[in-house]
């Protein structure tokens, strides 16, 4: 059913999203138009890392999903980074985090909490989050911010690009850790296992299938990023706003979407690797990369937040953590996350 | 033992209070009359709210306690917040957050740790408390606090009265969870439960005391708010302190005092519920409401506590968490939890 | 083996030091010289002190390892504190906590974990440990870090003075806690007197010990604390580099080798009890000794560490209570440990 939307929505909007460029069509509707596009993209990309990764075993699988899974993110990011906005590109990445973390995960505890009493999910699971958000978001973000208070420009970017590569490496060698040396212990993985899973899609349909997706992506991105000024000043949404709400949510749609299918499954393993898992690879991953990516452009990025950005972070992580280490969930901790969530908006909102 | 020196109490202290607001007594025994008076009134609301919500059954019975609980720190603030002196209720409020975490609970570890080697309570009830605490505190007081640095004032004041709304919510829905939804979960109400209880007062006398006691609790608080400037001036003691330890002691004394006698009985889970569960009662019914009512003053108050209170409350809350989370006390958490009072308590005095 | 080169480091360290400081030698070979007889030093204190305490018990045993333990960290920064350098005394308590948590621990994790797939600690000291953890760096840190911000030099000297008598007083508690009255609960001293201990030295062998090489390690602190400054023009290092990397590294070489030395025995009870304690030690007893010391100095030292230092103190302490907690290590938590301390010691050194 969503999937046939998805089709529909993807057959009208990319010539559409096409024929506005030539034409210059005004900012707003092109807006829209690019984030429904978007979102429908988003999904088919989703499927295709999902069948290349049944195809190809667990590990290249786990690979593959830690490079493609953000693959919309990191194309809007680095076409906003093109166009010089670099306060958006770091309020979509702070987005990304706290819409995983606080309204992915809100409201698939919610949604399934509200149909079961009570969920379970891989205490091991959530030690290995709990660990690596910690160290992503409170010592690896919070370091520079602090620390370049006292620096030049020069030296807070090579602080920024020593701590962008340590995060890919440690990123790596947390894949490396999950999926090699101490795979038996995540329970999740095995699993999926015991399900014979059947890819939806051929290996070579699902390459073809991402190559296209991803082009279109990388286009259709493009053409929103340039709508975001006009947008700003005809709602009166600040540059933050747009970052951290707007381009999140357009951003992480898709993942919205099925953590909430699978909560409602029971099967919060999932639910709980797709928005803790997307936000480790939004802060391991895409953003280091786009760090470095951005020493190619005009204007380098250093890893420095703004301070609302940081401490909305390190709420939301403290908050999930709490949360989730004794591996249960129930519809009134997805309401604390849920109005968390709520909280910060008003904040960014009013900021 | 107790109730019969609140009687006494309570018996000359009202009309001495009101011969001395008639004639202009000197501020300084006007204040300790004032304070001993509250706290023998503290004592009799308690045992009314209790013996009304024996009779009302356990649902009905922890609204009341949400509502009237706290119903004398409502009462002082309202009378502070009249008389213009925001910066005395935020550390009031403050106090009352920092005396219960970490003075009553360490003073009851502490206690009964010296009689029982080591004392169990719920973890279930820890679990849903520290949630709750770090959404209060570490959300919804530091997001505005951060986010208020780069806004004005009519912006700040917008976020304040969202946040209060959203917290007084959350507030309502952790009681749906806890009496309704999830009731089986939470030990403790079962346990009490079990032994039948009988309530002290009927339903008629619990109203009537609960009436009486409150109106005398709100004129007495009107005399002691008046007292406060004349008090700073005379023993050098600032605002800040005024409000968060000595306002703060007076306050919650009905509390100090029971859930010290329910640590001795080795009750150490209505000892936690009434440390933890008063805690929240302030950050997430009390405040709130303080904020809502503020805006029918003449100068409406702001969710903004200064630097130092709200570090305060931060790191008392990560210790309590840190302390609780395994359900386990002894006399040395208590004694560390007291140690952490001190160190705020001399900060405070000689800020 | 090791011991052999300790020998041999110390019987031609010491005579060089002596003549070097005679003669005046250069800095830059006069640091590694005093860096290299310190380390062997500690390595002989280390023994002694381990020897006194299986002979004298484990309760006296345990005061005197609360108060060697340190000893050379405790004399190298009274001398540095002699030449007024309080810059570099704050910045080296900084770097052992670091050093501790992060690189002492990370390595033995690291080394533990690639040999054994799981290692297992007490639950109970790591309870024991975070609680405490907490309290010095987030409580008694950080709160006359912010309340200073808005106090007067006496004020903050006074607050410093009470805060370091509360640690000293909770430390000696704490001791009291977990050699007297609750000692069965901590497994590890009970697997340790399963083994019958032989002490290395006599008695009155490791008294002697003990006494020359603390009296060796004073006078070659002296001379290695004349060459910071030159070291600092010569490398372009900072004072704060010196002091959380180089001072603490060389403070704390024998804490390193005999952790890591335990972790690939798989007794990880003890290495978590050295890098941990040690941490504790420094922040709870060598740092407030040193803030009554510096009373009888030119220049006294306030309990007030730069923000850096603060923050980086305060994100390790955060992300090793995570990883501890579930008394679980292996090679990837130890990664993550190593990881942040590279990335605080690249902040310090571009600081």
């Amino acid at each position: 059913m969503l999937n046939r939307l998805f089709s529909i929505m993807i057959f009208f909007g990319i010539p559409l999203v096409v024929v506005g460029a030539i034409f210059h069509w005004s900012d707003i509707p092109m807006f829209f138009l690019c984030c429904i596009t978007i979102i429908a993209l988003a999904g088919y990309i989703g499927r295709a890392t999902e069948s290349l990764a049944i195809v190809s075993g667990p590990r290249v699988g786990g690979l593959l999903n830690a490079t493609f899974g953000n693959a919309v993110e990191l194309l809007i990011s680095i076409f906003t980074l093109k166009a010089g906005m670099i306060g958006i590109v770091l309020a979509s990445l702070t987005g990304s985090v706290l819409g995983n973390l606080l309204l992915v995960l809100g409201l698939s505890f919610f949604a399934g909490g509200v149909k079961y009493k009570r969920q379970n999910f891989s205490i091991h699971d959530a030690k290995y989050n709990s660990g690596l958000l910690i160290f992503a978001v409170i010592v690896a973000f919070v370091i520079p911010e602090i620390f370049s208070m006292s620096m030049d420009h020069a030296k807070t970017l090579s602080l920024s690009i020593g701590i962008a590569l340590i995060l890919i490496a440690l990123y790596m060698a947390g894949l490396f850790f999950k999926l090699v040396t101490h795979r038996g212990v995540f329970a999740s993985a095995e699993q999926r296992e015991e399900e014979i899973e059947t890819p939806e899609w051929t290996k070579g349909k699902s390459m073809l299938i991402l190559l296209l997706a991803t082009v279109a992506v990388a286009f259709v991105s493009e053409q929103l990023v340039h709508t975001f000024e006009t947008l700003g000043e005809q709602f009166g949404w600040t540059e933050l706003f747009i970052g951290v709400i707007i381009v999140a949510i357009v951003g992480n749609a898709a993942e919205h979407a099925s953590a909430v299918a699978m909560a409602l499954k029971n099967k919060m393993d999932i639910a709980v690797e797709i928005a803790v898992g997307s936000t480790l690879q939004v802060a391991m991953f895409v953003t280091p990369v786009l760090v470095l990516i951005s020493l190619l452009m005009v204007e380098p990025m250093a890893l420095v937040f703004t301070v609302p950005e940081l401490v909305a972070m390190i709420t939301a992580t403290l908050l999930v953590i709490n949360l989730c280490n004794d591996g249960e969930s129930n519809w009134f901790e997805g309401l604390i996350l849920f109005a968390a969530y709520v909280i910060i908006g008003i904040g960014f909102f009013l900021l």
